[in-house]
C-alpha cells in the first residue's frame, strides 16, 4: 500500500515546496495538509502554483490531524516541533525541517535561540560520512538548514581530509525565499530587487553553530567558521563561497589535483552532489527546483587558500528536497525517488 | 519497447527545455541530441542545469543522426525544418517547434518571413476544437508559437461563442528567454533587468498572423488582432492581457456569469488549462516550468469590453511542453505523460 | 531668500523620492519632514539611500509642524490630505500627491474610493493643454496618479486631434514600488521577482476614472477606457501600451506621418516629454530616476489601430517629480529646476 | 571659462555613466564624445537614457578629436590608453578608467594582462592616505577598478591600523554591468536573472594584484588577498564582504569599539564614504547612481575575525564617479562637484 504522508506548516515556502515534490512523487500519497492561520483556505489560494492540489483544503495543525500517516513532515517555525513530535507515535517517521533538533550542544541552542534545548535527532544530511546508515529507517530526523547544507557539502571533504586549517570563511548569497513568507519591510520586492545586503554579520546567524558542528565533526577537531549571509535579488538559490587556509603540506606545488582527488572520492557515488569539471563554476540557476548541489574548488597559490563554491536551491536540496530524501530513507524507499536532479533553466 | 526520441537544435533554450522534460519522461528514451555550432560539446557545458545528461555529447544536426528514432523533435531557427523533415521517413512523427509549417496562408508567410512557404502541418494546440483528433497519431506537427499559445487559450472561447466583436487587442509580456539565446545587445542582463520595453509594435511581430489564424478559425469569421509584445525583466513566462469589445447582447447586465460559463465549458476537461476561480489572477510565477496555462476573465461594463488574461511558461507550454504534448499524442501515449502541471514557485 | 518646503508622509516611497529630488534642488531648502508611525526615526533608518539627510529626524505629521513653510508637499495615504490642507494658510502652495483632489466628478470619487468627495484642485499635469497657466502660482495642486500620467501623455494628442475613436485600451506594467511600502504578501520579493500578474482588471482600478477624465477632456467628448494594470518584476518604472481604433479618415494610407506630426507638435516644447525617432521604443530603464516621459507611436494598418507606448519612472515623473514640477510652477521658479531629464542606466 | 571635457570610449557602460554625470555637472562642459565601432551613431541610439544628449553624434576616438580640451576622460578597453595619452599634451589632465596605469609592479601587469607594462600613474582613490594631495592638479590619473575601490574602502583602515593580520578574504557580488557591454552568452538576461555564479576564482581575477597593492601599501607590509568575485542578478552595484583575522591584541574583549573608532577616524572627513551606525548594513540599492560608499564593520569574537562590508555603485563610485572626482581634483574644482551622494531607491 502506498504510504500516506502528512505535511504540517504547509502554507509557508518550505511547506509549498514539500507539496510540489510530493505531488509528483511516485512512492507516496499526500495525506493531511495542515497550517495554522491559513487553516480553512485552499492550496489554490495559498500556493497558486500547485495546480494539481488547488482544491485541497488546509486543516489545522494538531496532533490529531497528523495522526494515522506513515510519515509526517514538519515545516514549522522554530520551537514548535517538539510538542507535536511528542504527540506522534514513536515509530512514525517525523522529518523536521525546523532547527529544533539539529544542534547537539544545548549551550549552542540557548545562545542562538534563547530557549530550552529540545534535544537532538539524527542529522539529515545523508552525504556526511556515516550519516546514511543512521538515517535509513530512522523515526526522527532533523533536516539541516539551507546554508549549512550548501556550505557543508562545499567544504567538508577538505576538512575531513585535513587539507585545510580548521578556520573556514563562508560568504553566502541567498534568494529571498530563504527568509520565509513573513511580512517584513526589507523583504518587499521593491527593496530586494536590484540590491544585495548582508545580515547576521559577525557570527550572529543561527546557522553558524550548525556549520561549526558539521565541519568540526568532519574534521575531528574544532573548526571555527566566519559566516556571513547576504540577501540576493532572486527568489531562490544559495551560492556559498567558502575558503580556508591550506595546511603547509597541501597543494605544495600550487596545483589542485590533490584536492580534486579528495572531492572526487567524496562525491563519486552521491546522486545529488556533482563536482564540476575543472574550469566550470556552479550557478544557482543550474539547480533551480532540483535536489542537486553543484560544487567546484580552486587552489589559490598566492593566498595559500582553498576556495570551495557550492550552489543549491535553498527550498529544494536546502529544505524540502533534503526532507524528502530523508523521508525516502526513513520509509525504506529508494533515496532519490521523486527528487529531480535537473534544474529548470534558464 | 520504449520509443527513442531525437532532439535537433538541442543547444538553444527550447531544445534545452525539451531535454529537461524528456529526461524525466517515463514513456520515452532520449536518442540523438544534435546541434550545429555546438556539435561536439557536452550538454554539461551547454545546459549546465541538465545534470543527468551532463556527459552526453551533441552530434551534428543531419538527417543521418536523426534517422532511426520513433519520433524527432525539431527546435531549429525558422526555415531549417523543411529540408530535414523531407529527409525523414514519412511515418516518423516529426514535431517542429519552428514557425515553418504553422501558417496556412502562403501570403502571410511571405509577408512575415520573406521566403517561400514550405506548407502547413497540423497545428499542435490540442485544446483548440477539433485539434486533438487530428494530432493523435499525426506524423507531422507544427507546434504553435509561444505568444499565440497564450493568447489563443485566453481568448478563443469568447470568439468561438461569438461573445465579442472580431477585433482583439493583445498586449503580452514575455521573459527574455523568449527572444532565444542569440547574442543581441538589448538582451544583455544589464539592459533587461529592471526594464520593460515593447517591440514589433504595430502588427509587425511574426506571431500576429498566427494569432489571427487561430482566432479567425475559432470565430468562423475574420478576426483582426492588434498585438504588442513587451520584454519583461524575467527569464521565463508570458502574461497576455487580451480584450475585445462585447457584442451588444453579451453581459448585458454587466455581470460575467455568461462569459464564465462559456470558458468553464471550454476548459472543463482540459488537463493543462485552468480557469481560475473568480477574483484570482494568473501570474507567470505560478506556471514556471509547468505545462499549465492559467486563464481568468473579467467583464468591464463601463468600457463594454471583455478582458481575458492568460499566463504560461513560454518555454514549457509555450514551446517544449507543447511539443512533448503533441509528441505524446503522435506516439499514442497518454497526452499528459511526463508533463508537470505544477509550477516551481516562489 | 530660499523657500523652505515641508514634506508630509516622508517615510513612504513617494516621500522618499520627493526628498531625493529636493536634496539636490538648487532653488529650495528642505524644512520639516514628517511622518506618522515613523515619527522620531531618522531618515537614515527609513531611507538609507538618502545619505545627505541621514541624520534628519522625522517629525509628527501635524498642521503645526507643516506651518511656516513656503510650500508643503503631501505624500499621504488617500483621504488624509483635506484635513491637513484646510489647516494650512490658503496662500501657501500645497502640492498633494494623493488622489483626494484629482477627480472632478463626486460620483466617480464615491464609486472608486467609497467616501465623501473633498473637492477638486488644479490637476498637476502641465503638459495638458491649458494646464500650465492654471498651475503657475497655484496654491493648491492635485498631482496626477502614476498610471494616468503615463497613459495620458502617451495618448492625449491622438484624442485631442480626433485621430482615434473615443475608446482606448490601456495595458500598463508597473514596478512594485507603485504599490507602496505597505506590507502585503503578494509584494514580497520572492513573489514578485520573475513574475508578472494583473490586478484591478475589468475597470476596477482607481486610476480608471482619472484616465477617463483626462482623455475625455482632451477629446472634448466622453472617452471610455479599458485599463489593466500589471505588476512587473522591477522596483520602478511604468510602461503603458495604449491603443485606440483609428477614425476612418486617419492614416488612410497606412502610414504614420500624419499621426507623428500631431505628436511632434504636442511635445515640441515640452522639457519632460520626448517623442522618440521612428523605430525606437521607450524602455523603463531609460527613464529611471528622471522626470522624463518617453513616447512612441505606431499605426497598425491591418488592425486599424493606433498604438501609443509611454515609459516613465512611476516615482519620479509619475509622482515626486511631477510634484516638484508643480511646486516649481507654484513658487514661480523655472519649471524644470532640480529635475533630472536623464535616466540612470543600465 | 568653463572647462571642456572630452570623453573617449563613450559607447560603453562606463562612458555612458561619465556622460550622465557630466551632463548635470555645473563646472564643466561636455566636448568631444568619441567611440570606435559606434562612431557616427547618436547618443540617443547608444544610450537611450541620456535624453539631454540624445542628438549628440559620437566621433572617432583619435588624438585629434580629443585634442583641445581642458581634460580628457578615457573609458577604453585595457591596453588602449597609453598610445592615446602619449599623443595628448602633457599638461592636459588625462583621467583613465582603464587598468593600464594602475599597477606599480610590471611583473603583476605582465602576469595578469599578458602584455608590456605601460607604467604607473597616480592612483585615483583620494580616500587613501596621502592620495588626495597627489591627485590635486595631477595631469595623469589611473582610476581604480570597481572591486578594488569597494574592497579597499571597506578594509584599508583595519590594515593601516594593524588591527588585523595581513591576510584578507574578499568575496564580492557585482551587478552585471561590471562585465561591460560585450556580447557574451553568460551575460544574457535569461542567464543572469535569478542566478548567482562566481568567476575568476582562486586568485585569477585581474583586480587581485590591485587590491594586494592597495592593502599592502596601507598596511606597510605585504598583505595577501583571497579574492572571489561573483555575478549577481542586478544591473549595478557591488557588495564586498571582507574579513581578516584579528591580531591577538585587537578587540580582546570581543567588542567592536576599538575597531569602530579607527574607521570613524578614517572616514570622518570623507564626503563619499559613510560608516553606518551600528546595526545597519550597506545595501547596493542605497548607493545606486551615487558616488557614495557605505561601510560597516563587525567583530566576530568566536572566529576571531573582523568582517568589513562595503557597498558602492560599480559604475559610479566604482568607475565614472571616481573618475569625475579625480577630474575635479585635477582641474582644481571642488572635489565633490556634480557628484550625487544620495542613491536612487527603491
Amino acid at each position: 500500500m502506498t504510504p500516506r504522508v502528512a505535511v504540517a506548516g504547509a502554507s509557508g515556502y518550505a511547506g509549498g515546496e514539500i507539496l510540489r515534490l510530493l505531488a509528483s512523487h511516485p512512492g507516496v500519497e499526500i495525506g493531511a495538509v495542515t497550517a495554522r492561520t491559513s487553516a480553512g483556505r485552499t492550496l489554490g489560494e495559498v500556493h497558486p502554483h500547485l495546480t494539481s492540489l488547488a482544491d485541497r483544503v488546509l486543516e489545522e495543525t494538531t496532533a490529531d490531524t497528523l495522526a494515522g500517516h506513515e510519515a509526517v513532515l514538519l515545516a514549522l517555525p522554530h520551537g514548535r516541533s517538539a510538542a507535536l513530535a511528542d504527540a506522534l507515535p514513536p515509530h512514525t517517521p517525523v522529518i523536521d525541517c525546523g532547527a529544533d533538533f539539529r544542534l547537539r550542544d544545548p549551550a549552542d541552542w540557548r545562545r542562538f535561540y534563547g530557549s530550552e534545548h529540545a534535544g537532538s535527532w539524527p542529522y539529515g544530511l545523508p552525504e556526511l560520512p556515516g550519516a546514511r546508515a543512521e538515517l535509513r529507517n530512522a523515526t526522527r530526523v532533523a533536516v539541516p538548514g539551507c546554508f549549512p547544507t550548501a556550505a557543508t557539502l562545499a567544504l567538508f571533504p577538505a576538512h575531513a581530509a585535513r587539507l585545510v586549517e580548521p578556520e573556514a570563511v563562508v560568504v553566502a548569497a541567498s534568494g529571498t525565499s530563504g527568509a520565509g513568507r513573513a511580512l517584513r519591510p526589507h523583504l518587499l520586492g521593491a527593496e530586494v530587487m536590484g540590491s544585495m545586503t548582508p545580515y547576521g554579520v559577525g557570527g550572529g546567524h543561527r546557522h553558524t553553530p550548525e556549520l561549526v558542528q558539521n565541519l568540526s565533526r568532519a574534521a575531528g577537531e574544532r573548526v571555527t567558521v566566519s559566516f556571513t549571509p547576504t540577501l540576493a535579488p532572486m527568489p531562490r538559490g544559495i551560492l556559498v563561497t567558502c575558503s580556508a587556509r591550506l595546511r603547509p603540506g597541501t597543494a605544495a606545488d600550487g596545483g589542485e589535483e590533490e584536492v580534486r582527488a579528495v572531492f572526487e572520492a567524496a562525491y563519486a557515488d552521491e546522486p545529488f552532489v556533482r563536482l564540476l569539471p575543472p574550469g566550470r563554476w556552479p550557478s544557482t540557476a543550474s539547480v533551480l527546483g532540483s535536489n542537486t548541489a553543484l560544487v567546484q574548488i580552486a587552489v589559490d597559490p598566492a593566498a595559500r587558500r582553498l576556495v570551495c563554491v557550492g550552489a543549491i536551491d535553498n527550498l529544494t536540496k536546502g529544505t524540502a528536497g533534503g526532507a524528502v530524501q530523508c523521508m525516502n530513507l526513513a520509509l525504506g524507499l529508494p533515496e532519490g525517488l521523486g527528487l529531480p536532479v535537473n534544474g529548470t533553466a534558464p
